[in-house]
């Protein structure tokens, strides 16, 4: 089969790889439909995270279920599945709390599952899935080609945007601020929409990721960034701030503006990986009461209820891919994310 | 009237006063029947922040009401009053959210008004409370002298340990760690088990604390800190960590403490002042989705429900008071706390 790799800073490849075979009863091996390329995934494209080796990359796929071990009995073939970001058993007492990104067995695509085997990654033509049962989530019915962008979504961005939202507390009629304007930003606004924000103040600069806030349901934008873009969402907000702030970005300036314009007693999400500098300034927390929740999102927890909502056409977190390409044109989708070209890139092998 | 005044490092004095007067007419004066020595009192008695001229010292206190203004209308002369550690008007937007120490026209004891007039503290025999309908709680009835010390923990640490409590997000059947034997710690004991926690280990070393800890609920003693308290805390909870845990100290030490005994997806209550070295870990949050969550307790937030299970009977959180004085011993008080002679001390004027 084909799948991407990587070998170093802005050289990503489709190679020919072995196709995956079970090698756990609890395995399933998955036809990939779609696999994205994420913002994180530039962090090794970029070189900021070093590769040594080269190494498949993709950790958000839907696909079809071509086998499945004898223990698999939640997913059979022919099934329609969205993978999470993470394998998890689903049975753990981390999973069993609603928190399967630390999974005692966790399994990382492009990584090793718990025997040291190595797991395949997403942008490939199959993947081989551990802890097939705890991990894939069935799409009931067939679902329409027009629905996969949507469904894609749910393996990493529309979830860690419905993290952002759920950590930052977001209840029905109150204030809301994004910070971040990328895909986990754009769906940081559905999830906060869904969640019954009467206001939604997005703070981004570029005219098409505004519209597409806008119409994702940003009631307002704000252009500017630092101390000027603070003040104005103080603002709009009567000075008091916003009840709850999604922080989807985890730069140190991201997160300032984040903790910057929470009320007292608000709350800051915070699903952007911390990139070097992000800091908690622990006096600004403390005298103002502000509550700091965050990490990598509960997807597997989170999936069903938002596929329900996808399916139902309730939401179309798929429109944050702005690139279509072939699995084939995987560097062209790479390049074009690091150039900012596009929001997001999808992957059709 | 007389009243404390520390004038620097470790010399507090009880001086004669000028006896409070009304300034405005929201405001009432109070006689005080008991005041605290707060731990947080310690750091301008010990002049690890600075006392430039004489202050007047004290923030928990109880009292009968004296006087009103002619704006009052919740509480009259005659009324057995507690009050919070600040003083708050209950109807700007940050009461309203449940954050009245960041109320709009805050006022502290020893500090000024929002005219800029000097407020009197709660150790002394006579206190003009600003807003006071916002400020004061009417102890319903005749508490008996008995329930005094009770009545007086309202004022702060067992409202500052509840706060610990609902910001570590203690949930029946959970499990809980306590960082700290003080008197909020103990309180944050008193206050996890009223929320139904199931497993309470308390952190402490000191023999005396450890009863107090085991009579307010406390189900395990750890005496170690640092790597091998956290091991022993891990022991105890399978390996998992636990669910809540209650930070009522405030150094760097005691927030990796809290920080490093919290499960994946776990609650940080945190309400000991920061001292210079506590930090954030961004990193051991983020990875393992850990809440953090503290400040300034909501002590007028608090105070009617606490104040129901005190006077029912539910709770005897006084027992943290193990120093009874008259008020001319107040300089007593404050050397027994800082030589850690007692827990805390309660001055009766």
């Amino acid at each position: 089969m084909r799948a991407s790799v990587l070998y170093g800073p802005r050289d990503i490849r489709l190679d020919k790889c072995p196709d995956p075979a079970l090698r756990r009863q609890s395995d399933a091996i998955v036809q990939v439909t779609a696999a994205a390329v994420c913002g994180s995934d530039l962090w090794r494209y970029r070189g900021v995270i070093e590769v040594a080796d080269p190494r498949r990359m993709g950790h958000e796929f839907v696909g079809i279920v071509a086998e499945v071990g004898t223990e698999v009995c939640k997913v059979r073939p022919g099934d329609v599945v969205v993978a999470p970001f993470n394998a998890s058993d689903g049975t753990c007492s981390r999973c069993i709390d609603g928190v399967p990104a630390s999974c005692a067995r966790i399994a990382y695509w492009g990584g090793q599952d718990e025997d040291g085997a190595p797991v395949d990654a997403g942008q490939g033509e199959y993947v081989r899935v551990p802890l097939a049962d705890g991990t894939l989530v069935v799409v009931p019915g067939a679902p329409e080609t027009a629905q996969i962008p949507d469904l894609l979504t749910l393996s990493d961005v529309m979830a860690t945007g419905h993290h952002a939202a759920v950590c930052a507390g977001v209840d029905p009629g109150r204030t809301v601020a994004v910070v971040g304007d990328g895909a986990v930003g754009l769906c940081g606004i559905l999830a906060a929409r869904r969640l019954g924000a009467e206001r939604i103040i997005v703070m981004s600069r570029h005219s098409g990721r505004q519209r597409l806030a806008l119409q994702f349901g940003a009631t307002d934008i704000v252009g500017e960034r630092g101390v000027e873009g603070i003040q104005q969402v103080m603002d709009l907000l009567d000075g008091t701030g916003a009840d709850s702030v999604l922080e989807c970005v985890g730069t140190r300036e991201s997160m300032e503006q984040a903790i910057g314009v929470a009320r007292p007693g608000g709350g800051v999400g915070y699903v952007g990986i911390p990139a070097g500098g992000a800091e908690l300034p622990i006096d600004q927390l403390f005298y103002n009461n502000i509550i700091i929740r965050g990490g990598p999102a509960a997807v597997r927890t989170y999936l069903p209820d938002l596929l329900r909502d996808v399916l139902a056409g309730e939401m179309a977190p798929g429109l944050v891919f702005d690139l279509h390409l072939p699995l084939s044109e995987v560097a062209a989708g790479y390049a074009a994310m690091d150039e900012r070209r596009c929001v997001k890139a999808l992957l059709r092998p």
